[in-house]
């Protein structure tokens, strides 16, 4: 008799009596409010098209490098995982027999957001009773694979479902975002483009120079002139809002900015474009592309998001075999008082400027970018990011960003997920952990319980569709 | 009807019976100690002229960068809150005005301890009742306004009534200290300076050689030899301390100290008189002028303090507008290991030295801090700093450290604060936020209770005597 | 009437009664399984002749850092201690005086995890049931000097007694292993040494030059040439395995690898045994050492343990004085996501390769420990180590490293301790620790009971065993 799949009403509330009381009151101000995900990776292309998701394999496991990864990390080989090979080499193709290693190393995901995610999905959005096990590995298959070909599990379906307000994506410059139209021809939803031009903004980005040419072609641009580059990415931008776009994202290996001279930046592009940067140069340029992109954002209005300190595919071995996003992007240590500082000087006090700071370096939280967004007028903070949003990050993300920065520096949740369906997954613990930090507050008489509610609301809503001008 | 503003006898306790029934009975025992504040900003002339203090915003908000900044943060002008301007430009004049501002924006604080110390203000020292909204900013104004032109609001009745034992100034080796010198002739209370030689010790401060040739001028030295400098530095030292001064304080951008020969220190300080220093120099300087503090303070037994790590002026345009202390200090992270060996090397085991160290940099409370604490005799941590002196923060203190250092090489609560008002505040916050991580500890058969009340006892009161040697 | 010494049953569990309820649950299932112990300092002359302890402060006070640096930071004199000197000069040499140094200043230890684990061994291996204090010092003594004549306090006894399944020691590849052959031959228990090569692989260890030399004699090779070094290095682990040895060990300064081709390498080691390393050139040498370690892993299956980030000997006076281990090491910031870099570009996807890290900078926990061993195949985390092994900072490390590593990329706990007596000690805090988190997770519906008993077995006992290969 296998165990059951519960989802408790008071999960990840605290489990004092009095607390969890006031978690719950609060939470249910605002579990219903529609979700608002600003920042993601999902295919516009499932909206615009509205074509069923296929096997369970295809849309739960095999693109979601936060499940792989840690099966990888026990020893288990990507391709038994049906993870393809970029030489076309053998990988698993039997997707029920790929399904069932993650049943069978389902264990290794306890304690960690994926488990909670994954859970909340099968409970919800599949209505699955019993939990994942090897012995429970085939019904799931089963179950999920006939739920995917009923009209109610089709991506638009879901959409409406799954209450999202609006949802963006993320896309290069060099899209033409045709999915985006047809979304805005054929559906009365928000799904709109977030505009990430890291493909032609780094020189050490795999086919850089090609990309900047391809840019000048879709903009109409010589773009192989520092000035007709930076008209290039303008018109860019102007088109993405067009489609709705309000944010722009960035995500260098760090945060460094820099505020150089014409002449000094037209010397860089054309070494760049000449792939003939030092890795000094290919970072100042990256220095500078920032600030260009601030510059860009205070005269069109575009939020401006910054994610630096990834070193992505950290293993060359697996990026041969499998290529990007392939679990092996690693985290370090991330400065911002003295990065950011050029670019501060010049915008930091621009009313119309909005810049939003993430990081997967927890010590800075407290130590740089609480105290940076609490002052200057142009900041506000990301929530944690990848690494960091799950319950116990979520919790030290407030303990040590509010005092100094309070709540109405920081925007609300951003899902950044490939995994459409955990959406709703997503944003539930997120709400439920701002509420379990509430409660914490209130029951300790450092916040009235009126006032806490309005900050939940805020959380979970307002500062989101503030923040991202939406 | 307004909100109430209540604060509740069990604030800032863990919710858990059990815990907060130990954490009451703790505090009991140590609310009602006198407060010893050896390290903070107020103005020695409110206590030596004892003048009432003015409307509610000269006296609460404007001083307050904690106040402003979050603020401007959200956009508010300074100008708006009655910010003076360096160029004499236009500002609020309107004092109500500008308090209508901060009760608008009341809401920012939500989470901060700004608000919380904010709030006992308001309730204890005014007896207010009702919450600070946009609704009760006049209520607000005039009842505070009539409070203050009552003579048990003027500095020397507040002093009295808020039960502090000593009162530490902060206070330049150029000042003659003639305040200082009135309360003693006047009043029996204990108000005594504290040694920052910074302006005279970093060729990096505005006016630096202007101000080592005053130094040598009220020290009676030709200070523009190395050997000079030293002898008025020390001069008004010997000074400081027949006014009761035990301690000195020193906030360089980083923690580095060096052991130069004097002929290097000779040349260097030449070069710093002449303005000629490179910034490696000028760190060289300063980080030689911190083990000269320390040979110093080993032969005159004063108490050193060392408060690295904050980037000072971040914003230049505001820095231009309206100056220093304008809540645009950022902390960046902070080394000690590495750079206090020098120091350490000379007069780490000196049995008549005591360096008190500080950081904005909470990384470094276990892995630096409190192993060199847990080793060198002449080491002491201060309490949380500046953006650390908050519940959480306060917490993760004691987490962090205590179990390296444990309880008596941390020194007490310091309220570092230039709002006079807020001192008892911030250090019922402290006793509550100690008792709150002891009652913790006995809860969990982690100590006893009777040797957690004599921790309690020594954090709140008897240990700060013992480091600061008052 | 002294106060009572008394180990509650529900000591280290959370106060809240529903999740205090859980951990007892989790407990009772982990509480009686042996302890393994594979990384430890204790001596294994005791296991092999099996003679008494001597007297309470040789046993428990001398040999113990964590003891005499706390005394020592509050100015006791380590002479006072009976702390031996290395020129001979005067110590303490009446135990009984030194012991009562101890009890006189037993209040420091409160909130450390010292006085938990010294707690446990005076109540569960001795039986006394008062409180060390001044008062009580000589019956301490006495009470434990008595008990140490009896046979059940013999070393053999003890081990048997504290039910250990297996301990490894810590050994030079110049020793013989006399001890642990005659363990092997007269008792059938598992004592196992652990191969640890700094003191050949680091130029910088005192006498590096001599130690090559010797370690050439004892395994037969001309360990003047770098192949022959090499061969050397690989011969003493082949040994330390005929023994019982699965792991090995490295303390260095930095975890920086190398990957240099045969030349550079041979060129470096003739350098290094010159005794003409630059520092940078030393650096180098050890990071290159590394990965020579782990690829002899990849081949003779040994497990690889990293331990970096530990300034040794950071006071200079107190090392002429008294020597190494007296206290005075210090942890710096610790990178790995470069550091490790080569040493993983080459070997990370081995399936025959493990090793192990460790950290004594907790912001590398959340930010590159648990990212790396959440994807590579080879990596564990090992438990919370030296400053990190206490109540707090574990329930950090599960905080910080379960979201993204999960529990299976970790390896239960590691004494690491040369405090025989407290070893039971150590594991039971640390399975309770591991009950207490686990418990939160269950209270808050974050994990199942059933599945948190599967863990906490895991934790206690067979993730040890797996990780290293026992």
């Amino acid at each position: 008799m296998p165990a059951p799949l519960v989802l408790h009403e008071d999960r990840l509330f605290p489990a004092e009596p009095t607390t969890r009381a006031i978690a719950r009151r609060l939470f249910a101000q605002v579990k219903d409010l529609p979700i608002v995900s600003p920042h993601g990776h999902t295919n516009p292309q499932w909206f615009a098209d509205d074509v069923p998701f296929g096997d369970p394999t295809s849309l739960l496991l095999i693109p979601d490098h936060y499940l792989f990864r840690m099966l990888y990390s026990q020893g288990v080989p990507m391709e038994s995982m049906g993870i393809p090979r970029r030489d076309g080499g053998p990988t698993e193709t039997d997707m029920r027999k790929a399904w069932k290693v993650l049943a069978d190393n389902y264990h290794l995901f306890r304690g960690t957001p994926s488990r909670i995610w994954l859970d909340h999905v099968f409970a919800t959005a599949f209505g699955l009773k019993v939990r994942l096990t090897p012995e429970t590995a085939d019904l799931y298959y089963d179950h999920i694979q006939d739920a995917l070909k009923k009209p109610e599990f089709k991506p638009r379906a879901l959409f409406e479902r799954f209450g999202i307000e609006l949802l963006s994506t993320t896309d290069s410059p060099l899209d033409d975002l045709r999915h985006h139209k047809k979304i805005r021809e054929t559906w009365d939803r928000r799904v709109v483009p977030a505009y990430r031009p890291d493909n032609v903004a780094d020189p050490e980005f795999e086919g850089f120079a090609d990309n900047v040419r391809k840019l000048g072609e879709v903009a109409g641009e010589d773009a192989t002139t520092w000035k007709g580059y930076i008209r290039a990415l303008e018109k860019r931008r102007a088109y993405f809002k067009t489609l709705g776009c309000t944010s722009t994202d960035h995500g260098f290996p760090t945060a460094r900015t820099a505020d150089l001279d014409p002449a000094a930046c037209e010397k860089l592009f054309a070494k760049a474009l000449a792939g003939k940067c030092s890795a000094e140069e290919a970072e100042l340029f990256r220095a500078q592309m920032l600030t260009e992109m601030a510059r860009m954002s205070v005269a069109d209005g575009l939020v401006m998001q910054l994610h630096p300190g990834s070193f992505r595919g950290h293993n060359p071995n697996l990026f041969a075999k499998h290529g990007r996003d392939m679990g092996a992007d690693i985290p370090t240590a991330t400065e911002y008082v003295n990065n950011l500082k050029p670019l501060l000087d010049r915008f930091g006090n621009e009313p119309n400027f909005t810049m939003i700071l993430f990081t997967l370096d927890e010590s800075t939280f407290g130590r740089e970018l609480a105290p940076l967004a609490g002052h200057y007028p142009c900041l506000r903070l990301g929530p944690g990011w990848w690494f960091l949003d799950a319950p116990e990050s979520m919790l030290r993300y407030r303990e040590t960003v509010t005092e100094t920065a309070g709540f109405y520096n920081t925007c609300g949740f951003n899902d950044d997920t490939r995994a459409f369906l955990s959406i709703p997954a997503r944003h539930d613990l997120a709400r439920r952990m701002d509420c379990n930090y509430l409660a914490r507050l209130v029951a300790e008489h450092r916040i009235d319980e009126d006032e806490a509610a309005d900050v939940a609301k805020a959380l979970a809503y307002s500062l989101v569709k503030k923040a991202y001008k939406l």
